[in-house]
């Protein structure tokens, strides 16, 4: 039989196994490899390959190699537990993204202190390194293993299991579990792994059943991956904007107010008031045309954009339509306020392209469970804006809003950390769009034209569209590698007409535009959490709310420190002088807590000498600064944004 | 008899009347009088004053005598009337601020058409300048001449005079009426009025009677006045901010929409974005933090506040207590988000004054009747404030407060136009307030002494103030003569026990703030709007949203002219170039009616001496213009805000 492994063809005997091939192709990297791949589908390293194929090999290290270790390793945890408690029963224990979980039911409950007992015996099943061994048996033969074993939930499983697929084991040592593998070759391949909780999980994830014990670990090819694991998720914890945003003070949320309506204290309201002017003042200089547009409006607004049929459940409606006399609502989305000012009077091709800006508000009803830090919000403020564009605009226009994206990312430094997702319909969901096919084809073509003439590089992911339109969205992960979109542009070519929005152009024919739905800089909360991780609370100096602390070394000259804080604050800047009877070391290391880019320090010399220390978030001392000098490379940091924290 | 006249004693005849004395006294003057004050009290001329008493004389100019005129207006109107329609029944006919109006029940309706005829007949009775005479009678001659008349409403009128009271008619040539006084001596004297509207109205203003022909009219003592009245009112008219705001494309409203939720167009959301920004820095320099609060919370937060006690009817809420598991409320006022900012860790001595402001938008439910343009709105936003302020620093702090809003006051340009209003509580409607009397009476106190200390010259109105505690408010006027105020600073002396606000003292002693509601520049909308009417569109240079236009006298200069512009947007100014296939005559005059200040005109003499031509929006032309000196001359004006317009 002949086999075919990257690009050569060899001959192999007619009953050998994957095994057999990477022990003649491998060499000593054979010891690595924990399972095959006919035709691209995995299967156990040790089962005969049975005919011609194509084969591949799957190293402990590769991510599906990682998973059969993890698979293996909630082996290894299921045969500690029957070990020690004999009666607990089994039900599944899959691999998950780090490690695995098996769910079990206990005769008598078990709790975190048991953890480190059960740790302990699965050591000794890594240290007896027990081969792990793949059996084919009949339908028969396996109830009768689990009856024996008095392994009711796998008797289910087993009854399952559709008449003619093959049933198997995996065996180690003396106990067995009913598996459909691969698994690793020994238990001595799990060279890392961690118990980590233990939690309640109904069987069959349905309430109406029995509640199991799950027991979650994590495993690793090596300790030194393991321990790296650990040290992100410490770094993710420390890091997390819910943490940093309370203890530096951007915000904090009150249970009398109620989830998702964050109160941004000074600290946050001033560096979104920055952002603001920031984004503000960009889209001034590109053209954008600044709205205020209001946040609540009778329901027939919404009637005819279709967020009442297609956003109903996401929106605060008081009133009942046919009831009351009139309907309010909350706006999810600026879209409709924004076109009244295109409508305000006739409009002509000159009037094309209408870039409208807005730092707006909006509502979403969000369950309070669903509600995140400032990233899932019940009220959030985005840059918002609307283009209304001739078709033959469309493209430079597309590209002016995304270029305006990336700018604001890269000046924020966030462009490294995100991915492009080109979201459209769902051919499928039709109920969840308007627009019949035909069109929806036509403008996602359009769009990927574009896209590609611009060189973005995006994945796509049917279903994500708005109900209007096509989407290019910006993704971010949080973090704890949550994925969230941070920026969209939108191609909409249905709601103009809605509105009845109509230009005349060149020739005196009334002519639909089209509207590219966009923001600059996304949810102002949102983007200040990214931010908030993405420097662990270190932000830019120019967004910082307070820039700079002077300190007097002793109260003899605060005199000179209050001078030279006035300079500063006469220069722009946010400082204030730390007058408090208090030790000048503890002063720094609050400073420093707090993250204050840069502390002044002034005493005896420096006040001889009219000069100051500076000390930088990353703790390196200058002295015998010039302040002018200071002054101006400071200021030369916030005119262009820099992003240098250090 | 004596009669006492400006500090005089005077011997008159026992049965000497008013004008008798005047005739004395006055000399020629004697002719402009229309009444006497008899002990203050108004009286006909021609009655005896029949006693010693002290008297004044009230003379046509003055605003009583105007009264009297107007009420003589009324008569010459009914008696016009009774001459060309016989069968018209009058009822009642009093003088209004400017004028009068009569309501009378006609036969037929009469229409705006038959004004004309009935202003003519006036005329008439004007020209023949019959005296009018008072008479005593007595109810029996009055029921009598009444029903000869067959004027059934003066007969209801006659009967509901008590007993005991004196009936009189004024009598003007054939015709009279039921009527208490005074009137002027003779028709003549009506030299100037004018019917301006006829309209419906209910007898005694019941909707259940019937519904009779009110006519109104305005009456002057020349016509000089007359013309300066209706100049007054076209120019009200004029700068009304609705019809201007609409105009300018300031804003506009929306029906689909709703009423009392504007839509800022870009030069009104401009104006505003310009406002917030000086207001939020003026304020940072004023040693306030920014906060940013939501708009949306559970119900609990004003149920501690009190507010879903004492202002439930203007709150917008879902759901309903004790039936919905979550009741969300819009917020009326930003009070009790931003104490969270206060509470949000344990607070001493050393963290007062605390000075929180935000620009803060606010919901309100009024009907849609009872908007107005962008004055009365269902959503606003406000320069908010809340100071935390220790006892002793009260005065201070209401000072500084004080301080701030006479400077934005001036800033804009409004403060000649404002008045103080001395807010107190109402001893008698106490349900509308919280807290006891005593407590009510000694804050009322210190808030007196406080607006005494600082000389502030207020007027008091009782049931104005909050139901927290007393208030100054800033009062104004719009071009119609309506009051609203315009900025409020409140002392509060009993919410900050309710969210339990307390601070630890210099002793250690647990100690409850004063907090001071405040807004510095009042809602951006509203104070919007009186600058628009203030100043007929032509707001100061730093906050109008198109400072400059650039119009090249022909299509050859264009190249200059956006070379010129070019310099001026460097330079911060925001500037357009008019490229359009138009007139140079058509682009000025477009510009004038849009308000631009400033025309900069280039042709082929600016061109070749590098120079400009400029007009300004008072029209004075400027040429030979030196570029960099132009710049200069505007930047100074923006920076100081120069309230200079022309």
């Amino acid at each position: 039989m002949v086999i075919r492994y990257k690009n050569s063809n060899i001959d192999v005997a007619e009953n050998a196994s994957g095994a057999d091939v990477a022990k003649e192709l491998l060499g000593a990297d054979e010891k690595k490899i924990v399972a095959v791949k006919k035709n691209g589908q995995i299967q156990d390293l040790f089962m005969p390959l049975g005919e011609s194929c194509e084969i591949d090999f799957v190293s402990l290290e590769s991510e599906e190699g990682k998973r059969i270790l993890r698979h293996s390793a909630a082996h290894v945890m299921a045969h500690a537990i029957k070990t020690i408690y004999p009666t607990a029963k089994l039900t599944i224990g899959p691999a998950t993204d780090d490690g695995f979980f098996y769910d079990i039911d206990f005769k008598s409950q078990i709790g975190e202190g048991d953890l480190e007992k059960i740790e302990n015996e699965m050591k000794s099943i890594v240290k007896a390194n027990f081969r792990i061994e793949r059996k084919e048996i009949s339908r028969k033969e396996a109830l009768e293993m689990a009856e024996e074993e008095d392994e009711t939930y796998k008797i289910d499983i087993i009854k399952q299991i559709p008449d003619g697929e093959k049933i198997t084991i995996y065996k180690q040592g003396e106990w067995f579990d009913i598996c459909r593998g691969p698994h690793v070759r020994s238990t001595g391949m799990i060279k890392a792994f961690k118990l980590t909780k233990i939690a309640g999980a109904y069987l069959h994830g349905d309430q109406k059943n029995k509640m199991l014990t799950r027991i979650y670990g994590v495993a690793f090819p090596s300790k030194a991956e393991m321990e790296e694991y650990f040290a992100r998720l410490e770094e993710a914890k420390q890091r997390d904007h819910v943490k940093i945003g309370r203890e530096l003070e951007y915000f904090t949320t009150v249970d009398i107010i109620g989830q998702g309506l964050p109160v941004m204290l000074p600290r946050g309201a001033k560096t979104i008031q920055l952002m603001q002017r920031f984004v503000e003042d960009e889209e001034e200089r590109r053209g954008y045309l600044l709205t205020k547009t209001p946040y609540m409006t009778k329901s027939d607004l919404f009637k005819v954009s279709g967020h009442l049929d297609h956003y109903r459940d996401s929106m605060y409606i008081w009133g009942e339509e046919g009831v009351d006399k009139e309907v309010m609502c909350l706006r999810p989305m600026t879209c409709p306020f924004q076109y009244q000012v295109f409508l305000n009077k006739l409009r002509s091709y000159k009037d094309l392209p209408m870039r409208l800006g807005e730092t707006s508000t909006l509502f979403r009803k969000e369950a309070s469970g669903e509600c995140h830090g400032l990233i899932r919000l019940r009220q959030f403020t985005i840059s918002e804006g609307h283009l209304i564009v001739a078709p033959s605009q469309l493209e430079e226009e597309f590209k002016g809003c995304l270029d305006l994206a990336i700018y604001m990312l890269k000046t924020l430094g966030l462009y490294e950390d995100v991915s492009f997702r080109f979201s459209k319909w769902d051919e499928n969901n039709r109920e969840k769009y308007i627009g019949d096919k035909k069109d929806w084809e036509r403008v996602q073509g359009e769009m990927r034209k574009i896209l590609n003439d611009l060189g973005v590089e995006y994945f796509e992911a049917d279903g994500e569209a708005a109900f209007y339109g096509p989407k290019l969205d910006i993704q971010i992960k949080n973090v704890h590698g949550k994925e969230d979109t941070i920026i969209t542009i939108q191609i909409d070519f249905q709601i103009a007409e809605r509105f009845g929005m109509y230009y005349v152009d060149e020739n005196g024919q009334k002519k639909l535009p089209y509207i590219i739905h966009r923001t600059s800089i996304g949810c102002y909360e949102r983007t200040l959490a990214y931010l908030l991780e993405k420097y662990a609370g270190n932000l830019p100096l120019w967004m910082c709310a307070d820039q700079l602390v002077v300190i007097p070394v002793s109260e003899k000259f605060e005199e000179y420190a209050k001078k030279i804080n006035d300079k500063l604050v006469f220069n722009g800047f946010r400082s204030k002088v730390d007058t408090r009877s208090e030790k000048m070391g503890y002063k720094i290391r609050e400073a420093q807590l707090q993250k204050i880019p840069y502390m002044v320090i002034v005493g005896e010399k420096e006040e001889q000498s009219g000069t100051i220390s500076v000390r930088k978030r990353g703790n390196i001392e200058e002295k015998d600064v010039n302040v002018d000098e200071f002054v101006m490379r400071l200021a030369e940091l916030v005119r262009t944004k820099s992003l240098e924290i250090k």
